[in-house]
C-alpha cells in the first residue's frame, strides 16, 4: 500500500472507530482542532501515564508539576516568545490569500531544483550511458542559469532571515518574481511579523484588562516553578521536573491532522545539572528518551536520531527523535541542552534570585537545563500509525482484517467478554466475569452480531484478549481466550484469566523494559 | 480553632509543602490562578482517577471524551452563552474600581438586615424573657422602616434580574444610596453586561481572523460529540460521556483560593436517556454521587444535598451536593436534569439531526440528559480541608504535628523508605526496596534529619506508610511500618510490604464500596 494511502486510512479509522474526531463537527469543524474519542482518549491517557510513570515513579530525583495555562505576561518577554515567536507573513492583494513569506520562497527554490533535475533527466534519456552529470552541469546553459538563481536567492534568503529583514524578504518575492498560487499576481504587501501566541484579555477594571497569551508551550510554567519546587522538595541537584498539559499556537499552516494542531498536548520533563555537566545528563536522556520508544515494539528501523547542526542561540546540543510515519522521517520528540538560558532570563526579568547552593562546590549559581519535550498527539498518530495493518486472512476467500496492534499496555480496552449466545444464561456469565475483572482493566461487553464479525469489531479497536462464553462455560467455569495478534485460541479458567490477561496489560511489562 | 483560621492553615500548608503555588509568583503572581506543585499534581492526578473509574470503569454504559478547549463560536450561541453568560457591571467614576451590580445591592440588602438583627439583640438584652420578637418587629418603627425597604429593593431587584433591565438595576443602586466603598461617591456609571467568556482571534487571513472562545464548561463539548460517539460506540440508551478538561472563566471575584478560579479543571458526564425517563435517572445519579464522595471516608454529616427551588430555564431538577468548608457549607458537585434543551439547540443551530433511535419505542426523538459536574479543584479543597489536622501528641512536651489524613489511594507519596543511620549499607538496602515497590506505587527516599523529623515530614504530607531500614533489618529482611493515622509501628517481612500497602491504597479499595 503507498503510504499517502495508509495515512487517510489510519484518518479514516481513528474517525470511524471513535479514536479522533474533528472538532465542532457539526458545525462543520474548527481549523487544525481535534476532539478525542471514547478509545481515543483512553489511548491518549494511557501514553500519558506511560510517560509520566517513566519520569516521575522511576526516577526518584524527578517530580510532577501542573502549572497553569494562564501565565503571567512577563513569562513571555522573558522567554523571548512575546519578541521571536513569529512568522513572517504577506498578502496578495488581489486574492486577498495571506502566505508565509520565507514558505514561498522556499517552494520557489524548490520550483528551480525540479527544473534543473528535469534537464538532467532529459539528458539522461537522451545521452543513455555516455551521460556525465558533472559536465552536463557545468556546460548546460539552462542548468547553470538555474544553479546561479538557485545560490543567489538562497544566500540572500538566509541573510534575511539572519537579520530578520522584512523589507529583503519582500525585495526577493519581487526580485524571484514570484505570483500567488491564487490569482497569479505579484500585487504584494510588506512583509509583517505574526505573533503564534493567543491572547486573550483577563479582569476588568475600569482602568483596562491584562493582555494575557495561552502558553505556547508547558516548559515555561516549571522554570517559575523552579523555586518553588526545589525548597520546598528539598531536591538536589541533579533533579527533573515532569509537566503534561496543554499549549497553543496560531499556527498558519496546520495540517496532516493531529501531526500539528493549534491546540495540543506536550509532555516536558526540564531536568536540572551543575553547569559541565549538562552534555554528559544530555546524552543520558537522549539514550534514555530512544529506549522508551523503542520499549514499545514496533519497528526499530522506523526510529533514528536527528542531530541539529544549527542550534537555537540559548543551546548547546539538541536532537530529534524521529519516527517514519506515512509521510516520512518527522519529529516525535527534542532534547535540549539548554544551558542557563531561561533561569537566568527569568531572574533578570522578575529580580528574583533564581539560584542553587551547591554544598559540594559551596557555591551558588543558576542551574543548566536539559530538556526533553515529547507531543502527545504526534506521539498518538506515531502508535496509531505503527499499529494500523491490513491482513490478508486467506487469499481464496478474500477474507481480510483492519487490526490496530497496539502496545496491549496502551490498549484503549483491555478485554472483550463475548457471549455465544444471547440465551441460556450465557450473557448473565459474561457480565459476571467482567463484574469482577473491571476493577483491574477495561472491560467490554459484546453480544450483537456472530462471533466472527465480534472479533472483527475488537480487531478493529486494537482489543488484545477476546473471551467466550459457550456452553461449557457453564459447566466448568472455562472461556476461549483469542489473542488478537496471532489469531489462535486457548481454553482457560475463568479465575486464571486476570493474571493471563493482568500480566500483559500491566504498564510495568513497558516499565521495566527501560 | 476557628474556621477562618483552619482555612488560612490550609492555604499556607498548600504552599509550604508543595501541593499548590501562586501562578507566576516570582512575577508577583497572577490573579485567581494557581500550579499545582509536586505533591498537589499527585493528589489531583489521583482525584481525576477517582472518578473516572467510578464513572467509564464501574459503568459499562459510559464512556470517555477528551474534546477540546477551543470550539467552533457557534455552539456558544447555540448553548446560550454568548447572549447570556455575563454579569452586570457597574464603575465608580471617582475611585475607578468596577463592581458586579448586583453583588452591590445584595450586600446593601444584608447591611440592612444586619441593622434589623442590631436592633433586635439590643431589645433582647434590654427585655430579657419578657421579649417578644414578633411584637418587636411589627411595633418597632425602625425596625418596620427598614423591612419595608428590603421588601421593595427586593423586589425591585428581582424584577430587574428577570427583565434583564440594566436602567433599572442602577437606578437601584441610586436610589439606595449606595456608595463606592473605596471612595465613597456615588458617581456611578452606567451597568453593562460583561460577558464572562475568554475571547481569543484564530487563525490569520487577509480577511481577518475569527473570535473564538475558551469554553466556559466543558459539556458542550459532550453535546456536540454525541452523534459521534452513539454511532461509533453503538451505544443505547441510556447511556453516558464522561470528560475532563479545563474551562475558563474571567471572573470578576475570584476568591477563596482554588474554590473559584479564572482557569479550572471539570469533571464532567452527561447521562442520555429515553424522554420521561430523566427523574428516575436523576435520582439515580444523585444517590450515585453522594456514595462516591462518602466512600472517601470523611464525616458523613460534611455533607447534605442542595435541592435548587429555582430551576434554570432548561432545568426540570437540579440539586447541588454540598460540603462544609472552613468557610461554611458550599457546593462541590451538581446534578441537574437538563432535558433535551442543549440537543435541541445544537441540532436548530447546527441544521443537524441530533436525534436517537429507540427501537423499542420505534421512533426518533433528542434525548433528555442528566448531567453530573463536578470541579477538580474545589473537590481538592475538600480533600484537603477534610484531612487537615493539628494533633496533641504530648500536652507537657508541647509536642504536637500537623497531619493531612488523606485517603490513602488519593495521598500523593503511599511510602516513605528511611533508612535509620546514613551508613552500613542502610542506604543502599532503603533504595533497593524502592526500586522493587515503585512500580506498584510512588515511593521516596529520605535519610536527612532524625528519623522523628522524618516521620513529622511525611505525615505533613500526608504519606500512609513510612518503612524503616534499621540493622536488624540487614540480618533477617524485616522492616518497621508506621503508619501516619494511628502512629503504630509493627515490624514486618520486607516482601509482605507490597501486599499490605498494596491492599490500602488501591483506588480498588474505594471502588469496591460504590
Amino acid at each position: 500500500m503507498k503510504s499517502e494511502d495508509v495515512f487517510k486510512k489510519v484518518v479514516a479509522h481513528c474517525k470511524e472507530y471513535g479514536y479522533v474526531f474533528q472538532s465542532s463537527e457539526i458545525y462543520d469543524g474548527l481549523g487544525a482542532v481535534y476532539d478525542y474519542g471514547q478509545y481515543g482518549v483512553e489511548l491518549k491517557n494511557n501514553i500519558k501515564k506511560y510517560w509520566w510513570d517513566a519520569m516521575v515513579l522511576l526516577h526518584d530525583n524527578v517530580v510532577g508539576l501542573d502549572s497553569a495555562i494562564f501565565m503571567h505576561p512577563k513569562v513571555w518577554e522573558a522567554s523571548g516568545h512575546l519578541d521571536a515567536f513569529s512568522d513572517p507573513l504577506i498578502d496578495n492583494k488581489d486574492s486577498k490569500k495571506r502566505y508565509r513569506a520565507d514558505v514561498l520562497i522556499e517552494e520557489y527554490l524548490q520550483k528551480i531544483e525540479g527544473k534543473i533535475n528535469k534537464e538532467i533527466d532529459k539528458a539522461k534519456k537522451r545521452f543513455g550511458d555516455a551521460f556525465n552529470e558533472e559536465e552536463f552541469r557545468s556546460t548546460n546553459q539552462r542548468v547553470l542559469a538555474n544553479q546561479a538563481k538557485i545560490d543567489e536567492t538562497h544566500s540572500r534568503f538566509v541573510k534575511a532571515l539572519e537579520d530578520n529583514n522584512l523589507t529583503d524578504l519582500r525585495q526577493l518575492i519581487i526580485d524571484c518574481d514570484i505570483a500567488c498560487p491564487v490569482s497569479g499576481s505579484r500585487n504584494w504587501t510588506e512583509v509583517r511579523q505574526f505573533n503564534l501566541m493567543f491572547s486573550t484579555e483577563m479582569g476588568s477594571t475600569a482602568e483596562g484588562a491584562n493582555t494575557i497569551y495561552l502558553r505556547p508551550e508547558t516548559a515555561q510554567g516549571i522554570f517559575v516553578n523552579y523555586l518553588n519546587v526545589q525548597k520546598t522538595g528539598r531536591m538536589k541537584l541533579p533533579f527533573g521536573i515532569a509537566q503534561i498539559g496543554k499549549a497553543f499556537r496560531n499556527e498558519i499552516v496546520a495540517r496532516q491532522f493531529i501531526f500539528r494542531m493549534r491546540e495540543f498536548e506536550q509532555m516536558e520533563m526540564q531536568f536540572f545539572v551543575q553547569p559541565g555537566e549538562e552534555i554528559k545528563w544530555f546524552e543520558y536522556w537522549k539514550e534514555a528518551r530512544m529506549k522508551w520508544h523503542k520499549a514499545l515494539g514496533f519497528n526499530d528501523e522506523d526510529y533514528r536520531y536527528h542531530d541539529h547542526d544549527k542550534l537555537a542561540h540559548y543551546a548547546n546540543a539538541a536532537t530529534d527523535v524521529e519516527y517514519q510515519f506515512p509521510f516520512g522521517f518527522k519529529e516525535v520528540e527534542g532534547i535540549h541542552s539548554r544551558t542557563d538560558f531561561d533561569l537566568s532570563q527569568h531572574q533578570k526579568f522578575s529580580g528574583k534570585k533564581i539560584q542553587y547552593f551547591d554544598p559540594e562546590r559551596n557555591e551558588s549559581y543558576v542551574p543548566y537545563v536539559v530538556e526533553t519535550s515529547i507531543g502527545v498527539d504526534r506521539m498518538f498518530l506515531q502508535v496509531l500509525s505503527a499499529s494500523y495493518e491490513e491482513e490478508v486472512i486467506n487469499e481464496e476467500k478474500n477474507d481480510t482484517r483492519v487490526v490496530l496492534k497496539l502496545p496491549a499496555p496502551l490498549a484503549p480496552v483491555k478485554l472483550a467478554v463475548l457471549p455465544l449466545v444471547k440465551k441460556d444464561g450465557l450473557p448473565e456469565k459474561a457480565k459476571e466475569i467482567i463484574k469482577e475483572l473491571r476493577y483491574s482493566f477495561n472491560c467490554q461487553y459484546d453480544e450483537k452480531d456472530s462471533i466472527g464479525k465480534r472479533y472483527r469489531r475488537q480487531d478493529a479497536i486494537g482489543t488484545p484478549f477476546c473471551v467466550t462464553v459457550d456452553h461449557d462455560t457453564m459447566e466448568d467455569n472455562t472461556v476461549t481466550i483469542r489473542y488478537r495478534d496471532t489469531m489462535e485460541q486457548e481454553r482457560v479458567k475463568i479465575q486464571d484469566l486476570e493474571k493471563i490477561i493482568g500480566k500483559q496489560v500491566n504498564l510495568r511489562t513497558l516499565l521495566e523494559k527501560l
